[in-house]
C-alpha cells in the first residue's frame, strides 16, 4: 500500500516511534489483505449470482431460470370444480319430447385438470406442454414451440389453437363466463399445424398466417377417432389480423381493439359409418353438432347414419368461416363480441341413388359485457385482485366482477327443408337435419358473479337461460314444436398457478 | 472515526510523528470503508435470502418455497410395480364352476403411476393435483384446495377421499399390506363435493361434514360412465368424527385414536342397460361387486341386465352406511380396525311386471396388526427407517416389519333368496343375487412382510388366503357349491418421493 | 492481537506517543473484528452452498439436486409433431386390392407428448418415470428404479425396454429416422420385470439378463387388453451382451461396439375373440402383425378369428428370438446394423377338429448410415451442435446431418401354405396368413437430412420406399398380386428438455 513506499524515508526515528511504525505497517498489511478477501467475497457473490439460476415461488407461479433468461421452466397447473344445477327441470341430456327426454343429472364435476410445462430454450424457442386429464380423458391442449426470430416474424409449431375466435383465443382461466358462449359452437379449437404470426406497427397490429389439419366447427383434432391424426387428406387455411390502434395512445379508446378471422377449407367427410354396424359420428360426417353453453346439452346435430339405415349428412366441399371480432376495456368496464358464419358444403345420399347437395350458412353471435367492483381495471385477461381476500387480517375482499352477455347460433333454413317428391313425411325425411330433434336458433342471456380471491382462486357463480325455435316434439313424433327453454345455474372453483 | 475528533489537539506533534498520524489516519478510513464494505455485503446476502425461495431435494421429497412459506409447490412421485402369484392354481377371473372357470395369469403389473403437484397458494390454501396412468388409465386421484381458514373450520373442495374409512384414508403408500382389505368393497373411495373439516379440544378431535356426488360401495367417481360427473341428481352426506384423546398425555394410551363415519343418500339406479344392445353396468345399476383383497378377483355381483334379457337388480332408495373404527400404536406394535355395514334400498323388476324392493343389509370387518423388528415407531403412516439399507458401507438393515390381517365381508341373505310362486327354477331366478356366481361370505387371512430400504423405497411380500361360502356350482350349474379358497401371494416395490 | 501483547513494554513513552499508541491499538480491534466478520461470512457462505440444492436450468435440462448429489430430480419433457405424405397415392391405411384399399390421409399428427420425471434417491437408486400423452391415450412408457449397487451389478425394477435390440435400445430421440426400421416389427419393447444387468472389463461389456411378462413381437405391455398386466402366466427370459472392446483404446475401432440378444418364453394364445361378437386380438392371438417403417402402414398380419367365423392362427409353444447386432461411429461417421430372427410356434384350429401346428422364422435386418455434415461426432446419441444455429447473430448453422438405410422383413413361406386336402381355395383357407392380404417380404430403402438446431431442437425430413412380394389381389380377390410399392414422406420437429 501507500505506507510502504513511504517507510524508507523514516530510517532514523527513536526506537519507539520505530515500533510503533512496524506496528502501522503491520496494521496496514492486514487492513489490505482484508481488503482483498473483501474483493474475493464480491467477486465470488457476482459469478455465483450469474451462475445459479433464479427460482421462483410466489403467485406469479414457480418456475427456474437461467441467469441470462435464455432458458427457462415453469410448472404450471390449473384445476376447475364445477357444480351443474339445472334448476326449471329442463335441461335435457337426451331425447326430443316429454315423453323420451333425459334430464341431465345436477352434478359436481372436474371440468378441467392441467398440469403445464412452460418455457423458453435458447431465449428464442418458446414451449408449451399442457394436457388435460379431467374427465377420466387424456387430452394434449397445447404442444408447440413457438420461434421468436422476430417481433413481426414468429413461427409456432406444433398442437394450438387456431386463431380465430376472440372469446376462443382468451385463456381458459381469462372468460368471463364459467362456458364460453353460443358463437363457440362454430369456432374451430385446438388443431396440429403451423403459423406465422407477428406483431406490427408498434406492436398495434397482430397478425397470424397458419396451416392446419382442419376440425370440425366447435372441435378439437383430439376428437378426431385418430386422436391427434387427421381424417383427410385436406387441409385447412387460417388467417388473422387484430389491431389495437390506440394502444399507445392514453385515453377512452385506448382499450379498443377489433380485427377479422376467417379459415378456408375443402374436405370431404363421409354419409356413412366406419361398418354396417357403427354408426356414423362427427369425425365421418365432418359435421358439428351444438350445444348450450352453461348447459352443455346438445340441442342440433345433422342427421347421422345409424347402423344399417339410410345415409347421413356429410361436409362435401368447401367449408369458409369468417368472424368480425372487438373488444372495448375501459377502467373496471369491459366488452367482448364477435359473429361467426360458417357456410359449409354438406352433401346426403338418399334411397333411389339420389344424391342431393346444398351450402348451408350458419351463423351465431354474442356481446358480453363486465363491470369490476372492486376497483381493479378490466382487460382481455383475468383481473389482478387490489386487495387479495383475508378472512383473518380484514385486509382485502378480493376483486368482485359483475358480468352479462346475449349469445344467438342459427342454423340455416335450408338444412330443415322438404326436399323431392312423395308424402310430407317421405320429403321430410330427405331434410339434413330433422325439425324436431334439431334446434333451428337458440338464444341465451346470461348473468353471472365473478370473486377473484387473489391472483390464483377464483369463484363464479352464473345463470343462464337458452331458449330456442324447433327441435321438440309431441308423444307422437309429429308435431313440430319448440324446444323447452333450458335454465342452468352453474359454479366454479378455479385454482390456477 | 474517534481519530478524526482527536486529531486538532495534536497539532505541535513532531514531523515523524505527524507523518506516522498521517498514517494512522488512512489506515482509519480504510477501516472504515472495508466496514461499510461488510456491512453492505451482509445487508445484500440477507435481503438475497429473504428473496430466494427455498429450494428442497432430500429424502423429503423435492420442492421449491418462497422465504415466508406462503407459496409452496412440491413435485411428487409414486410408482408401485407388483407381482402377483396365484400359487393353488385357484384364483379365478371369471366363470363360476371347474368347467367354466378361468384362471387369473401369474403377472407383473404396474398398479400405480402417480406423478402429483403439492403445495400451498397465499399460505391459506393448501392444493394437491394428483392423477394416476397405471394400467393404461387416466385417473385423477385428488384435485382439491383445502382452505385453511383456522384449525377449527377449514373447507376443502373438489375431487378427494370421501371421510369414511379408516383403512380408506390412510395414504396409498402407507398401507401395512398390498392391497387394502375386504371391507373397502363397502367404502366409497374418491368422490366430488365439498367438505368442512377440522380439529378441536387441542387437536384431540377431528371432524367432517361432506356434501358429495355419491359413489357406489367401493367406488370413485372416476367409475361412472361419465367419468367424474355424477350420473343421477341425488347426493351424499358424509360425517366423521375421530377422537384421540390421550394424544398429549404420553403413556400405554397415548397412540389410541377411535372414531365413527356415516355416509346417506337417496339415489335411485336403473335395472337396465343404457341400450338394448349393452349390458347393465355398475353405474346404471348403482350397485357394486365385491372383489378379493390381494388377489384383486371378483366373487360377488348382483343379477345385472344383459343385452336384450332379464332386468337386473338395482339401487333404489336410500343407502345408509357407517363404521366404527379404531387404531392403537405403542411402540414399535400397531393395531387397527374398522367395522363397516350398507343398508341399501334394492329394486327389481320381474316379467310380468312383479317389482319388488327390499333393503340389504351388507356388512364387513377387519382387524391388522403390525410389528416393526428393527426398533421404529408404529403409526398411521409409514415408519422412518432408524439406518437406512446400504449394502456397501454396512450400515444399516432398513426397516424390517412384519404383518397379519383378518377381515371378512357378508352379504345379506336375503340377497339370494327365492321370490314368488312357481318352480324352484323361477323363484330362485327372481333373487337379487345368484348364489350359484355370488359369493355369500368371504373371510380372508393375510401375513406379511415389509422392508422399508429406506424413506423412499419399500418391497413388500403378502401372502393371503380367502375362503368363501357360496357362488360356485358343478358342471350341469345346479349344485349350490363354494367357490374354491383364494390363494395369493403377491410383491410390491414402491418408490416415493 | 500481536499489538495487544507488546502494549505494557512501552509504558514510558511521550502523551503524543501514547495517544497514538492508543489509537493505533484501536485500530487494530477494529481490524480484528472485521477480520472474525469476514471469516464469519465465509464460513456461513460455505455452510450455504454445502446445504442449498443445486439448481439447474440450462440447455442441459432443468432440475434440482442436493448438494452431495444423492437427491436429484430433472424435470424433463420430449414433443415430436410429425407431418405424414404419401406422395405417390399408394400408401393404404386398409384393404388389400384397388378396388377396396382406403388411402391413408396426408396429416399433420402429434406422435410423442411426454413429460418425465428422472433422479435419483440416495445417491444408488435411479428412477424414471415417463409417460407420453399423444394420440389421445396414455402409455406409462417407464416406470422403473436401477438399483446401482456396484457397476457389474445394478438391478431394475418396473416397467422398461426389453433389453434386446439395438435400434429400440436407442433413446426416442436419437434415432437416424423419424421412425425405426423394418425390423422393430420383430423386436420386443416396453415390458414389466426385473434385470440384472451392469458393465465389466474395464466398462467394454455390458451384460443384462431378464425376466419379464413377455410381449408380442413389436409391441410393448401396455398393448395387452388388461394394460400393463400380463395375460397369461408364462414369461420371457432375455439375455443380452454388447462389447464395445476397444473403447478405452482411441484409433480406427475405437467407435466400434457388437453384441447378440435373445429372449426365450413359452406361450400360448387364443384362436378365437374373447366373446362370440368380437374379433380376435394381438393380445388373444399373442402374435403380431406388421407395418411398413417410415409410413406405419400395416401390410401383415395372421389370419384371425372374426365374430363368429372360422377361428384364427395364434401363437402356441415356443417363442425365440435373437438378434446379432453391431454400431460403428467413427468421427462423423455412424453405422448401425442388426438382424432379427423370431421362431415361433403357431397352431390352427380348422373345422372338422383338424389341428394344424408349425414352427414359423420370420426374420428382418437392416442397416443404417449417417454423416454429419458440420464437423460433430457421431455417436449413438445425438450429435451436440458445435455452432447451435442462431439467424441474427449469424453465429452457428447448428448440426446436419445425411442418412441413409435399407430394412426388410421376411415372413416365413410356411404361413402361406395351403393345407390338408380339398380345393384350392379351401386349402389356401387354412394357411396361418392370407397371401392376398398379408405381405410376404417387404424391403425398403430410405434417405433423409437430420437439422439439429441445438441440443434441444430438431428438424427432420426422411423419405422412404417400401416394395413388397405378395399381399394383393384383384377386384375379383383370387389372383395373387403384390402389394403396391409404398412412397412416404415425414417430417419432424422434435423439442426435448
Amino acid at each position: 500500500g501507500a505506507l510502504a513506499a513511504t517507510s524508507p524515508a523514516l530510517a532514523n526515528d527513536s526506537d519507539e516511534l520505530e515500533k510503533l511504525r512496524a506496528l502501522v505497517q503491520e496494521l496496514d498489511q492486514k487492513i489490505s489483505v482484508l481488503d482483498r478477501k473483501s474483493e474475493i467475497a464480491e467477486e465470488e457473490a457476482a459469478a455465483k449470482k450469474n451462475q445459479t439460476p433464479i427460482v421462483s415461488a410466489s403467485d406469479q407461479g414457480f418456475g427456474i431460470k437461467s441467469v441470462d433468461g435464455n432458458f427457462e421452466l415453469r410448472l404450471r397447473g390449473q384445476v376447475q370444480t364445477d357444480g351443474r344445477y339445472y334448476p326449471g327441470g329442463d335441461g335435457f341430456a337426451s331425447g326430443n319430447s316429454d315423453a323420451t327426454a333425459q334430464q341431465a343429472p345436477n352434478t359436481f364435476l372436474l371440468k378441467q385438470f392441467r398440469p403445464a410445462l412452460q418455457g423458453a430454450l435458447w431465449g428464442k424457442y418458446d414451449f408449451l406442454l399442457l394436457s388435460d386429464f379431467a374427465g377420466g380423458k387424456t387430452v394434449v391442449q397445447d404442444a408447440y414451440v413457438d420461434a421468436k426470430f422476430v417481433p413481426w416474424f414468429q413461427l409456432k409449431a406444433g398442437k394450438q389453437k387456431t386463431p380465430f375466435g376472440i372469446e376462443r383465443l382468451q385463456g381458459e382461466s381469462d372468460g368471463k363466463f364459467i362456458e364460453r358462449a353460443l358463437p363457440n359452437d362454430l369456432v374451430p379449437n385446438r388443431d396440429i399445424g403451423v403459423q406465422v404470426h407477428g406483431k406490427v406497427a408498434n406492436d398495434t397490429v397482430e397478425y397470424a398466417l397458419g396451416y392446419f389439419n382442419g376440425v370440425i366447427d366447435g372441435g378439437s383434432s383430439d376428437s378426431f377417432s385418430n386422436s391427434d391424426t387427421d381424417n383427410n387428406t385436406d387441409k385447412d387455411f387460417v388467417a388473422r389480423v387484430f389491431t389495437t390502434p390506440f394502444k399507445n395512445e392514453p385515453g377512452f379508446l385506448q382499450g379498443l381493439g377489433f380485427g377479422i378471422a376467417a379459415t378456408y377449407g375443402d374436405q370431404r367427410g363421409s354419409g356413412t359409418g366406419a361398418s354396417s354396424t357403427a354408426a356414423q359420428t362427427s369425425t365421418e360426417s365432418l359435421l358439428p353438432s351444438f350445444k348450450s353453453a352453461l348447459g352443455q346439452l346438445t340441442f342440433f346435430k345433422y342427421r347421422t347414419a345409424s347402423a344399417g339405415a339410410a345415409d347421413g349428412t356429410y361436409g362435401d366441399g368447401e367449408r369458409l368461416r369468417w368472424s368480425p371480432q372487438f373488444y372495448y376495456y375501459n377502467g373496471p368496464f369491459g366488452l367482448l363480441g364477435e359473429y361467426v358464419r360458417v357456410s359449409q358444403d354438406v352433401s346426403r345420399n338418399l334411397s333411389g341413388n339420389i344424391h342431393r347437395h346444398d351450402t348451408l350458412d350458419n351463423d351465431a353471435w354474442q356481446i358480453v359485457a363486465s363491470w369490476l367492483l372492486t376497483g381493479e381495471v378490466a382487460g382481455y385477461t383475468n383481473p389482478l385482485p387490489k386487495r387479495p381476500f383475508d378472512l383473518e387480517k380484514g385486509t382485502g375482499l378480493g376483486a368482485w366482477e359483475l358480468v352479462a352477455r346475449y349469445s344467438e347460433v342459427n342454423v340455416d333454413d335450408k338444412a330443415f327443408d322438404p326436399f323431392g317428391t312423395g308424402s310430407a313425411s317421405t320429403t321430410q325425411g330427405r331434410s339434413y337435419a330433422d325439425p324436431r330433434a334439431a334446434v333451428r336458433k337458440a338464444s341465451a342471456w346470461a348473468g353471472g358473479v365473478n370473486w377473484y380471491l387473489n391472483k390464483n382462486i377464483k369463484l363464479a357463480l352464473d345463470y343462464e337461460e337458452t331458449s330456442f325455435d324447433g327441435g321438440w316434439t309431441d308423444k307422437a313424433g309429429s308435431a313440430y314444436l319448440d324446444r323447452p327453454t333450458e335454465k342452468v345455474l352453474s359454479t366454479r372453483l378455479q385454482v390456477a398457478f
